[in-house]
């Protein structure tokens, strides 16, 4: 074997690599880590996969999505050409770092948040700019002066793993005064009390994303879309690999799109079992910042990292973040009504209660 | 509206973006223009669909495709370590082309080759150098003067769109002599009497690539794998999306994987189609390069376009490349007996036999 030399870019040989939520196989686990649904995709996607003609399959995917971009065109009362979709919307998130950022185009986003954004900016050699949170992590007053170098402005809202939602019309001000790209990443807009899918027709440098992940119940299936102005979508497309949306997950995607009153109703359902399990959490002694997501951000009376290990102990994954800013809070996903009591009475148990 | 302001990377401004072939909808028509598999997936593929069980959508599949390595590190005799799987191909030639370019790191590839790995290096903001291949569609004796400045070396064996086979002799001085990666592209290698697969095992500079779009019948599906040493894979797992081979098709890889039989049954079709066809055609005085792939690049005696056009008038697709090299060629998918059938029938007629 001839000797290994790395011929990477310098940038990917020293980095670390995104490491998502563990994926246990099989096991008796109660699996609250990930932001996935407890409850099964709507119907009418079993249905699909039991129409869909496997023979079909030899050949090539839509590869724009044509259905699809039309079923989600008019959901968001806008064009076809107003709308990407990609294989999860970490795609999206990919194709946008690698359009809008480089190395003299910096990345920015909030701090405390979801964390691909700072390795997306890594993996493209661009700078990053980590814009703290206030002390109630909500959006610093100072905003516009910190981010005034970037070329794009990455906003989980509602935000991750804090579940917290910022005022509508700091948002509308940030796109309104940012001088790049305002990427709004509604992965969890759906649980949240608006959305700032609107705002991609007032401002031509907004994408809005959201994934079919969470409120979708469909993880598996790897599905995003974004919004934005028809020249943004353009040259996204560009970017993106050629047929980047399988068949199937065209398919069955459009089937969850189509089916609104089981999506309602999943909502509807994530929202009560959110309610509930915060104000049993909050008789236990749990701090839980006001949740517009499916998943709770709360400080444990036993301390983060202790409450996360422990159950973890008891078969029951949840995430623990050991940086400063969230070291005394665990996030816990919003579950089913029988996991939520698993998880209590587990925590009844490390609580000595 | 806000008027629009590009915030791209110029590069992207600039470019065209990659243009894939026709995928009409519905119609008539005979489609011999992409390369994907006039035959169905394996009956195994049908199975694990059925099988299916659709509430497991709810979870993000497996990020390191767990099964599917090792099944493909054990057909390949190499390790697990050794496999990264991705979005079809294009995922991993993208992923590819992320790691190891960039503004001072070229791109190489043959001319004419698979249009796709120029786009790359523009995609990427990375130069590229064309070497191109001698009058028979060879590689040049002076390859390595040629590539001595690029870092990465991507080359199609079989070639596209011109079918031929690299002796496996060059390839391995190429790889033992090229100071950068050689990416080897055998999207059509399962149609060819040798594979370079091996010379990972030599070499930790090589990549080899496959897909399941041709041999497999499956390009809906979106799966294709590399094969390299360890650090290699190490490095592009950095790089690929956290989830990028969705659950559907994780399983339904596996399965057409583990049908060796329907798969070497599917092989020897399409080459016995393969020599129908070359020698039907020559019988009405087309020139076919001897072809090592599930496609002919020939020459029509009527001219390459004319022939493409009048094709097209009668609802048959190939494709034609008017770049200076390959303007009297067509390339023409290797289809079942009956789209031969109607294929040479039309032939005759634009012929005037």
């Amino acid at each position: 074997m001839k000797e290994y030399i790395s011929y990477f870019r310098s940038e990917i040989d020293s980095m670390q690599g995104y490491v998502p939520g563990e994926q246990p196989k099989g096991g008796k686990i109660i699996k609250l880590n990930t932001n996935e649904s407890p409850y099964a995709p709507s119907p009418a996607v079993r249905q699909a996969l039991q129409d869909f003609d496997y023979e079909k399959l030899r050949l090539y995917p839509d590869p724009v999505f044509t259905e699809l971009k039309e079923e989600i065109a008019s959901q968001n009362g806008l064009s076809p050409e107003n709308v990407i979709a990609g294989n999860g919307s970490d795609d999206i998130l990919t194709i946008t770092a690698r359009c809008f950022t480089s190395k003299d185009k910096p990345l920015a986003s909030f701090d405390p948040s979801y964390s691909l954004y700072p390795t997306l900016a890594g993996l493209q050699g661009a700078p990053y700019i980590a814009v703290p949170l206030d002390k109630d992590f909500n959006i610093p007053s100072n905003v516009m002066e910190q981010v005034k170098d970037a070329n794009c402005f990455m906003i989980a809202r509602p935000n991750a793993p804090t579940g917290n939602l910022y005022p509508k019309k700091e948002m509308e001000k940030i796109c309104a005064e940012f001088n790049g790209i305002v990427f709004i990443d509604e992965a969890y807009g759906d649980f949240a009390e608006d959305t700032c899918a609107d705002l991609v027709k007032k401002y031509s440098n907004v994408i809005v994303s959201r994934t079919f992940s969470k409120s979708r119940c469909l993880a598996g299936l790897r599905f995003g879309y974004a919004l934005a102005h028809e020249k943004i979508i353009e040259g996204m497309v560009k970017m993106k690999d050629s047929y980047n949306v399988a068949m199937l997950t065209q398919k069955l995607a459009l089937a969850s799109l189509r089916d609104k009153e089981y999506f309602a109703r999943h909502i509807e359902r994530i929202k009560e079992n959110r309610a509930e399990l915060t104000s049993e959490l909050a008789r236990l002694g749990f701090k839980t910042i006001p949740s517009q997501s499916n998943f709770l951000f709360t400080i444990p009376p036993c301390g983060g990292e202790k409450y996360f290990l422990e159950l973890k102990k008891r078969n029951i994954l949840i995430r623990y973040f050991p940086a400063e800013r969230t070291k005394d809070f665990v996030r816990i996903t919003v579950g089913s009504k029988e996991e939520h009591s698993c998880l209590l009475q587990a925590t009844k148990e490390i609580l000595g209660m």
